[in-house]
């Protein structure tokens, strides 16, 4: 889209009506251009109305994201400054590592409508229809591979902060990597690194967050989107645009070493500390309070052996 | 090579001088037949001497090594089962990475005549001409990242087994990833992962082994070579042989959980604990006595303000 469609999209997004007129006289350009670009925008997946003497109305913006769209409100200094946006992929955490592994700069975003092989930890399959959010970003930061859950607690903290912020629910993040609302999962985070003993060389985080896609019959006793829980539709590129806000913040905290900040800011938005759990490795099963967060991210589980420090694993509250 | 031709090579390692008599009736072939192997054997660069009526003599083996001559005296379970020997690479670690990638299974080994683009920690250069030993083994241990170290110490207690039972020299482990010999680097080890918060997907370890090698005259003063050291030719098949048999072996004790052998047989052959050192890392420079290994193989130095434990850097013995 050319600067000029992105203007008029959003005047149409700040007016509920607006006439060619005030179109004309705000952007400089002629009526008969406006219907031109308004045609475009239809084509687009844009449903706009034009009413009589009274002017346009946006009914709806298309059910997939744009870049164009994506860069017209994204508010971040360098995350997404290059976006790499897909129709379709096997998994945006594979297509963002054959990316990095070719030098793409910190902050690339790759986002895609849909993921025919999306994966959570372990090889689980996430499945990613369109209207949700999938899309990973390329970091490196200057951490130890030991340090890498802390950026995965910073994209937790950044889903979670956006969600609560442009609804009235309260999702909460649940050790090690997923965001809950009312109990049922809506996000998942897949951190993926290539690294040296003490240098990671470059970190992949993958987000998949349900929106206003469907979900599978099986998956919902213990999954939800957002648009299930609010019983609305959900503006994707405002969210997407929260979240990458609020990671870019996070994640300068954590390379600026304010790791306690990130700590904090996790505890407050977790249903984890605090609960009697369950957490299963492979190795273990353990039961008992979990009771606060590791130097490194890890989940301390207070015992009746004792405290017990686990790196990750899968948690059931009791 | 075929099997005969294997089993030639073995009884000509095997005897000083042999018959052509003696290898038709071991191995049951007639003589004209071990004669045209023997001329197959000279075009690989087998140096052959044939005395008249006394039998053959080995001069010398091949420069660089053939995947025949490894399988022939690999003892191995597991590595090296599959073994990709390349003339020339970029970077053993390089080509074992993409092979992992496309799930090459743990043990496999990738062996190359020279690097062209051979490399050390934080991409330091390491030169590879030929006749060193310049190879790489994909393993999938089942340790999460922050274990990743103990597999470089199980390869440097490999390498210095191999070379202390191979030669009167007494190599010493210089942590995290150096082998020295007379205060000089004969050998480093670059561990390199791809990984999930929790599990290594793949792990490379990347041994460099300044074997017969010439190393360039600036290098001279802190590196040397076997041949070097020793004043005669060594036999890097064996060499090779001998490394990776131990380094199985301590790869399948590490497996086991008995960390505590490794870290205590590393310690054995380390020159780092108990000495006064400088650590150089990325944040700082730590002086003091290296006391002992940390949990995951970090070095513990006791400074003027108590103990610092250090993930990795660059040591300098005071």
């Amino acid at each position: 889209m050319t600067q000029t469609i992105i203007d008029i999209v959003e005047l149409l997004k700040k007016y509920d009506l607006i006439s060619g007129e005030n179109i004309s006289s705000q952007l400089h350009i002629s009526r008969t251009a406006i219907w031109k670009h308004i045609q475009q925008l239809k084509k687009k997946g844009y449903h706009i109305t034009a009413k009589p003497n009274r002017g346009y109305h946006l009914l709806k913006t298309p059910d997939t994201i744009t870049t164009e769209e994506i860069k017209q409100v994204i508010k971040t200094k360098h995350f997404a400054s290059s976006i790499h946006h897909l129709p379709i992929v096997s998994s945006t955490n594979d297509y963002a590592k054959t990316l990095a592994k070719k030098g793409e700069p910190e902050g690339s975003l790759i986002i895609a409508d849909k993921q025919t092989g999306g994966r959570g930890r372990k090889q689980r399959k996430w499945i990613s229809p369109e209207k949700g959010l999938w899309f990973s970003l390329i970091l490196r930061p200057k951490l130890t591979p030991n340090d890498a859950m802390l950026t995965t607690m910073c994209a937790a903290c950044a889903v979670t902060k956006a969600i609560s912020e442009l609804t009235t629910l309260k999702p909460r993040i649940k050790w090690p990597n997923d965001i809950l609302i009312n109990g049922k999962k809506v996000c998942g985070i897949l951190t993926e690194l290539s690294a040296e003993i003490d240098e990671i060389t470059y970190l992949i985080i993958g987000i998949g967050l349900n929106v206003n896609n469907k979900i599978p019959n099986e998956l919902k006793e213990k999954s939800t989107t957002l648009k299930q829980e609010i019983k609305k539709q959900v503006d994707s590129v405002l969210l997407l645009s929260s979240i990458l806000s609020s990671f870019e913040y996070f994640y300068q905290e954590l390379n600026n070493g304010n790791i306690l900040k990130i700590k904090d800011t996790w505890r407050s938005y977790s249903s984890t500390i605090g609960s009697k759990v369950t957490v299963s490795t492979e190795k273990e099963v353990v039961t008992g309070v979990a009771v606060n967060l590791g130097e490194h991210g890890e989940l301390i589980v207070k015992t009746n052996l004792g405290e017990k420090k686990i790196l990750t694993g899968d948690i059931s509250y009791l």
